[in-house]
């Protein structure tokens, strides 16, 4: 399958109104019950974002949400400029519906194709003992209590160790990521991917419903190999009912591809009713 | 020292000049060699963000560097309001010199003083084997190759085991901080201080120069309790000469404050003249 025709191009496609302004279809596909999934809204950004220059891999992504979007309703990307560099292009995306703002993204661009010329090379192995594919268990079989909608779009398969509510102290998520159609991942997709898992502190806490996200950052490192990609996510520090998630995304290859965290905030009642 | 008299504060000031703009007077005795500290920087785009709304602690905050501050000019910064709500204000800011953006910061700050009513409580503990801080060494002893003006404002106390330069395979860097006229941190100091280590790659690939930040993030957890804060900073991937760099924070009491991670670049030849 190629990108063109797969359903996350399809269903990102923004179309050019003027300067700065896009009109996009928000699809009911990625919702996770009655919420657009977060990081298929910025997919969209990031494509408006595309058309401000030259580059266009995700290198630094940064998202604030302001309100839920919908999934039913189409809406406008208004972009702006922030900077235009050689190797850097920077700029900001707004989703309006319905006359308000969804979502914030500030991000930068560049090009991952690679080519530098620096020679030193650190990065971080992907986690050991994660079980084959087909070993794993597939989210729709999480007690989540919410519709994932998402399921038919993205291909996630839990680690069976943290596919159990309340099952570990440490507030972990492991699992294979694809999308659904096997479109080839790419930075774009990476970027979806980190805010696609189950939220880590299920697997702590048990059914939490929805986790409202305030913040994601993603830095993507690497275009991935084609593939099943890995996500290891953990709720680092929950303190007052907010918390940070923290996020690496490995390729087929073992590359690491993406690192993410986000600040979110448990909803009233959602630690106590597990 | 109460915070109104301190160096910190006064250097930071905001001067409003009308809705969302604000002048500002840029010091030199934060730079690191020519430029101002990029934290120095962020501190003033809060101050001025503090203004947009009743919420005071910063929460997350994302700066672009785009360009170098000066250190001897004076500046104006323009904010945003991005979305006012009950538990957080969301807004951007830019500081601007001679016409030109310096920086752009879009941020999230709410209220941290506690008391949501959630009762679960993970958190991360600080580093063990730390040495006392009469133990450790002065950041101007580090072999860095550029003049430290900030270390009349910054007391950095560097982990003797991560004081010289490609001391470590890890590319670690593990020290204690204060201001250097014992101001009592607050969160908007958490941000700053998660600006002001030694880059962590000085242990591996020793002298690098300046390493130019494109984008940093960090998440502030808890209100500082007094005293020295203890800070570990990890460059995780290094790849075709850029770099992810994450970092933490302790208060003197052992509690997480900030989280940061941040994407820099190395200039050409950075690793290859240790």
């Amino acid at each position: 399958m190629t990108g063109g025709t797969s359903n996350f191009d399809r269903e990102t496609a923004v179309e050019p109104l003027g300067p700065g302004r896009f009109s996009v279809q928000v699809s009911d596909r990625w919702n996770i019950g009655d919420n657009p999934n977060g990081g298929y809204l910025v997919s969209m950004a990031l494509q408006a974002l595309r058309h401000l220059g030259p580059h266009q891999d995700p290198l630094s992504v940064t998202t604030h949400f302001l309100r839920p979007g919908s999934g039913t309703r189409p809406g406008e990307i208004h972009t702006e400029l922030v900077r235009s560099g050689r190797s850097v292009t920077t700029g900001r995306a707004s989703l309006v519906q319905d006359g308000k703002a969804r979502i914030e993204v500030l991000a930068a661009l560049g090009d991952l194709s690679g080519g530098s010329g620096h020679e030193v090379d650190l990065t971080l192995p992907p986690p050991t003992g994660m079980p084959p594919v087909e070993e794993c268990v597939d989210r729709n079989d999480l007690e989540q209590g919410v519709t994932l909608f998402i399921a038919e779009r993205i291909d996630l398969r839990v680690d069976p160790a943290m596919s159990r509510a309340g099952s570990t102290d440490a507030a972990e998520m492991r699992a294979w990521i694809r999308f659904a159609d096997e479109r080839p991942p790419d930075t774009l997709a990476a970027v979806m991917f980190s805010d696609a898992f189950a939220p880590s502190i299920f697997t702590r806490l048990g059914r939490v419903g929805w986790v409202p996200t305030i913040e994601l950052t993603v830095h993507i490192r690497r275009r991935p190999a084609p593939g099943w990609m890995v996500g290891r996510f953990v709720t680092e520090d929950l303190h007052d009912g907010r918390m940070i998630e923290d996020g690496w995304l490995w390729d087929a290859e073992g590359a690491l591809v993406a690192r993410s965290r986000q600040l979110a905030m448990l909803l009233p009642g959602a630690d106590t009713s597990a």
